[in-house]
């Protein structure tokens, strides 16, 4: 097809279009002239990624590279690609020198340990979490993370990951990955608030 | 005790003290001679309740100050209180016109109605939600939320709401909640994303 039709079909704007051309973003079409290019499917799949990642994931155009040049190197494993996605929808974390920082991190890796699940040393989310464990610490609230962590367990493997297409196009596989980590941490932080409401009414009027 | 004591055992700077005393964030101490006053125990329980509104909460001294009028007024019950807070810390959506929206917040209704939970008409809470279900339908995402209703029901009730001391001084009790839901809420999204990255290992090498 050519770039007007690529972008009534995409909904995506031709300007937008030849800046994800320029950037490296969107692959080229094919050439069919001098002065005309051909575009397919992999463009319009492409564009839906680039949009997720920008609206939906809200991740800076040089995270956005990354994620792409990862996703069009063929020599990548899938689990590594979707690896770079997750880690690049992860707020960056510093270590904070100190024996509180020490003692929340070791909780942290026993705590996946205990669990079995296999994430990477130097995954970001272990010290995202990290970080979380030792303000509870210092707030000295009792950290039971157990059912968090349980409850994520059943919803990754029973909800979120049943709608990865592992062996499909990556673009697509990509895709599905941020539009869930993102769409359904948002919609499951308002559940929680939302049974907090129901909950702390249960309570103070157990009669009604 | 005197305002350089309330200082030393908060660990609040003096200056920040007065800044909230003028603010009204902060009541005032009992007036022991023309220049000196005496904090008590309810001016240190305030002052780490200010700090966790704004150091977790990250709530604008605006919304706070909302938050600390409803907790000093004492003819409001503790669950409008309590209400209050959880409004505070729910990010402010605009209905956006239209037949996509009426139908996620038709079905939003729907969920909270199935599920027997007590959540009022006008929670921001459920425009919240309606806004992520609205977006989660135009991009095509089949969208079941049940599960998540449940693990977070199940969180708030096993959990959360355990925390939270309905029956103590409201200082507590509001700090309590302010707490488990920012730093519950951070904890597993970290979490849900080290399942997916630990159920994706396994679904791609399952092997191992």
């Amino acid at each position: 097809m050519r770039m007007s039709e690529l972008s009534a079909t995409s909904g995506v704007a031709i300007p937008t279009i030849k800046y994800y051309l320029r950037e490296g973003l969107l692959h080229q079409g094919a050439q069919l002239a001098a002065t005309r290019a051909g575009y397919d499917e992999s463009h319009l799949r492409r564009l839906r990624l680039i949009r997720a990642l920008i609206e939906v994931g809200r991740l800076p155009v040089a995270s956005i590279k990354q994620v792409i040049a990862a996703v069009a190197d063929e020599s990548l494993p899938t689990r590594d690609v979707l690896g770079i996605v997750q880690y690049a929808l992860s707020p960056a974390v510093e270590p904070e020198p100190g024996e509180d920082w020490q003692a929340a991190r070791a909780q942290v890796d026993r705590l996946i340990d205990d669990l079995g699940w296999d994430v990477r040393t130097d995954a970001p989310t272990r010290a995202e979490l990290t970080q979380t464990v030792a303000r509870m610490r210092r707030l000295g609230m009792d950290v039971g993370l157990e059912p968090y962590a349980e409850a994520a367990q059943k919803l990754a493997a029973e909800v979120e990951m049943e709608t990865v297409a592992f062996d499909g196009p990556r673009d697509a596989a990509v895709e599905a990955l941020v539009l869930g980590t993102v769409l359904y941490g948002k919609a499951f932080d308002a559940l929680r608030r939302m049974a907090h409401e129901s909950e702390s009414a249960r309570r103070l009027h157990p009669e009604s």
